[in-house]
């Protein structure tokens, strides 16, 4: 099969074929079904990704602990999926979901509670929307 | 400095201290500053950074090409910036943008036009706001 042929299928296809990168994981964006926020960016390996399909709750696989990881394990804030999409070369997940509690390890709604701007010939960073919904400490170091 | 300070500076501060990884990239979600769909997933390495925070419009580092990439530059679909945002701990950055045209090169709005679903114990792929808003051929390849 051409490299041409074999495109065509990944991307106009419906045979679910995801593209792993060298250390075996795709990058995964979780949304907020209903804000639209960006809630958190990680990765899933392949047991990741047919667990979070399985039990439609996400599941993802932490690059630093080098191990599976259901979302809220240790916080109890979950995510279910509302859907799951794939982009056009099958190397990213989008997973629309609701969020309990909050997805940042920070106590933040989201991962994303900075915004970046240029100002006076230097970038710098705002908080947005940086309220804590938690704390940190008591959740994960009790 | 300890890793534990560096990690709260990081993490809680409001310097702009890009994480690249081994490949001198961070990960870049874009959505759809309406609707707040994700119309893609790309990667940024410095430069492409900067000339983002600079012109207000997105650009690019294309791993597959290995060259910085204005967003648009062939098709004419660019990305203006409404809000760009930075994670916990400052390697994937968010961009709220608007559009112009369609954000895939295949010609769908969104490069996440098919839904991922369990069923029959297989995984399968379905369209999912999958309209064409234009001809990749005519676009790409005259």
């Amino acid at each position: 099969m051409s490299t041409s042929a074999n495109n065509h299928d990944i991307e106009e296809g419906l045979a679910f074929q995801p593209k792993f990168d060298a250390s075996g994981l795709v990058t995964c964006v979780a949304t907020d079904a209903g804000t639209g926020d960006v809630l958190m960016v990680a990765h899933m390996n392949d047991e990741a990704l047919r667990k979070t399909i399985a039990s439609g709750e996400a599941w993802y696989y932490s690059r630093s602990r080098k191990s599976l990881w259901r979302k809220g394990e240790t916080s109890g804030h979950v995510q279910r999926v509302v859907e799951m999409r794939l982009d056009c070369d099958q190397d990213a997940v989008w997973l629309r979901v609701e969020q309990l509690g909050a997805a940042c390890h920070t106590g933040r709604h989201s991962c994303f509670y900075r915004a970046v701007a240029a100002g006076d010939g230097e970038t710098r960073l705002s908080l947005v929307d940086a309220d804590r919904l938690f704390d940190p400490k008591a959740v994960y170091q009790k």
